[in-house]
């Protein structure tokens, strides 16, 4: 298997498909509707602003003909490509999802593979903090329908143009990119990791240190920046903040001005939801990204959304015991006791089939190893078919759980 | 978008999974699990065994440290090699699915894309022909749950060692590759096509073209084989034919010796699905490859096993009408009157959506916009959400297809 990358046996497999059901019942929940795009775009699409680290992780296909294609790396931007071919015509806003995988070529860890699922949840054509809110209560809502409460899981809440709009009595214009991702690397690290992170781009200046550490509710976040310089573009995205938190359950919630998010897309309001004790990456991040749109050559349209890491969110069920129960239950195993039965016990598990699931010895085994196999498959019945009882139309019926057995007639059976 | 490729908005999308759950669902039924791979093998796997004109059409990565990987181009190979890994430690036989994307490098059209879905299952550690025809019934059951019957579908079954053990008298082992491969491109042509393909590879020979043009039910191709020459392993091979096809439903089922199927990995009985207006390509495929699993470098184990196209399948299904039917219902649109009252209406909204489908206004619209909306999107009922009624503990529920309205109290809401 290729290295960082994962196979799921059926017991997994089975586990991740209960996720994922859960995932897109509760975006059906909040109207929204789930779209799927190719695995691959091409290269031009996928670097449209998503910052220099990402290029070095695409996975790059073979170029052949005059298309040069990597595979995505999240979902945000096939799912905008998605909505700038039919930006026109939707009625807006379009609440789109997608639980699909992605790839980035990095050093595989706990927690992270180089092949990936993400929950992915995206809202086209609405500049309203309700739309951000929408999606921060749809991450919290997830949260929920697995077993957590705020007790275990925060949602970190900022805005990129409020934290500019502070910086930019200490921040140039020209270094601000540089700074918000410094600020990004350094997020949930201790003060020295900022500094160095900031020195490192030639800022030693505490008071962006200060601000970046500045958290709490969105009020007492509110009352520590009453007396900052602010620009007016951050003085309205104050506004909305607080607009978009009056929306949101309190508890789960805590303003951070250290949040800044890695992707250089986003534009507004952003968020990342992380277990309390701090043990693992982001469960799920996002935020408002109104530039992405223009562009993927579409007209420039309001847009926010999240990707949830399925990956880390596993780690962290199974940590708190919350992964989802699944099983697998075969009805029937039916066994025919010599090769002349078989026509007749295939009949049987055909119709059998119809309503149940159903197994029928594929190995020609003696009776005993397929009660055996019966048993350790966890089947609850046997059937055995064989040519005497068949004469009269009938088959014997074991229920392996309560030891005991019933002739019934092959036509009553199902 | 890339070539070839295929995006699916909401629509589709809901057809598309509820397609992939009916596969699933009668998987299960056949005592099936799930299980998943990543989309990429090392390029050694992908071309073990599987023909020429298959590397050709294989996506792959730009090599980076000493991994040469490519896009998996079935599902077959990835199954094979997740058996190996854990052939010892599994309960034989094993019957795993998987309903996933595949990729080949190939000219897109009607019928085929670039990307593209198969259903793929496959029984590993039982060489009776009992899995060969339970394999072939889950196809049929599958047709079947879509609707379809045997006046539209046929079975078309053979076996690869039948057919050698019949052309040993005029063809050399060394070319009986080349032969092979001449009958399966030619299948489903005429006569002179098959003569040509033989020809470009220096076979000449009348014998040839008509016993690879044999076909009926399994009694009419015994006798009009009976009187010829044929090798042991052919006879033994014959007998398991009869043996498989005793399992399958007659009216489904033809034997036809001139097909031989594409991939070099196949050893025995082979089947494809097609339409009997002959109109696409096979709907589905498989076969018995035995040999598999120790060119992947696990131990020798009997294996078969199909793949389902999901794209041909679905072109056919709507030429019948019988795609199957999608409904996204919104139980409940939240239209708050105004600014003010947006949080109220946020909090019923939430409450709403831990049984219902609901959506709430995201763009601030007026409140007769807001009814225009909810009309759209086909919603049930709107609450209309306003502060003289709050002061109450009321709320307007509108029902869309009554055109009636009562005032419900917040409470007794969900």
């Amino acid at each position: 298997m290729p290295k960082g990358m994962k196979d799921y046996y059926p017991e997994e497999k089975a586990v991740r498909e209960k996720m994922y059901a859960t995932f897109k019942a509760r975006a059906k929940a909040y109207g929204f509707q789930e779209v799927e795009m190719p695995v691959m775009e091409t290269v031009e699409n996928l670097t449209a602003k998503s910052g220099p680290d990402k290029k070095e992780q695409i996975f790059l296909l073979e170029k052949r003909s005059n298309e040069q294609l990597g595979l995505r790396f999240d979902l945000t931007i096939p799912m905008t490509r998605l909505f700038v071919a039919k930006q026109k015509e939707l009625p807006k806003p379009v609440k789109w999802f997608c639980v699909d995988k992605n790839w980035r070529y990095e050093a595989p860890q706990k927690g992270r593979l180089r092949e990936f699922y993400q929950f992915g949840v995206e809202v086209f054509g609405s500049e309203s903090p309700r739309v951000d809110a929408e999606v921060i209560n749809l991450v919290i809502d997830c949260m929920q329908a697995f077993g957590l409460t705020e007790k275990e899981v925060i949602m970190k809440v900022n805005s990129r143009k409020l934290l500019e709009g502070l910086l930019a009595s200490y921040v140039s214009p020209k270094q601000m990119v540089d700074v918000i991702r410094a600020i990004d690397r350094a997020a949930g690290e201790d003060q020295e990791t900022l500094k160095k992170e900031l020195k490192g781009i030639g800022i030693e200046n505490d008071e962006v240190v200060k601000l970046a550490q500045i958290k709490g509710s969105m009020q007492e976040v509110a009352s520590q920046i009453a007396n900052c310089d602010i620009t007016e573009e951050g003085k309205e995205e104050l506004e909305k903040l607080k607009q978009a938190c009056a929306l949101l359950p309190k508890a789960w919630v805590e303003v951070d001005l250290g949040l800044a998010r890695g992707l250089d897309y986003y534009t507004g309001i952003v968020f990342e939801a992380f277990d309390r004790a701090g043990e693992l990456r982001a469960l799920a991040g996002g935020g408002r990204y109104d530039a992405l749109t223009s562009l993927l050559g579409g007209e420039d349209t309001p847009a926010t959304g999240f990707g949830f890491g399925i990956l880390p969110f596993s780690i962290y069920l199974e940590e708190k015991g919350l992964v989802p129960k699944t099983g697998f239950v075969i009805e029937y195993f039916v066994a025919p006791v010599d090769e002349a039965v078989v026509p007749e016990a295939f009949r049987i598990t055909e119709k059998l089939r119809k309503k149940f699931n159903v197994e029928v010895d594929l190995a020609g085994r003696k009776l005993s190893k397929q009660f055996e196999y019966a048993a350790s498959i966890g089947a609850k019945k046997v059937i055995v078919v064989g040519s005497r009882d068949l004469e009269k139309g009938l088959v014997t019926v074991r229920d392996l759980a309560k030891g005991k057995e019933e002739q019934v007639k092959v036509e009553d059976l199902g």
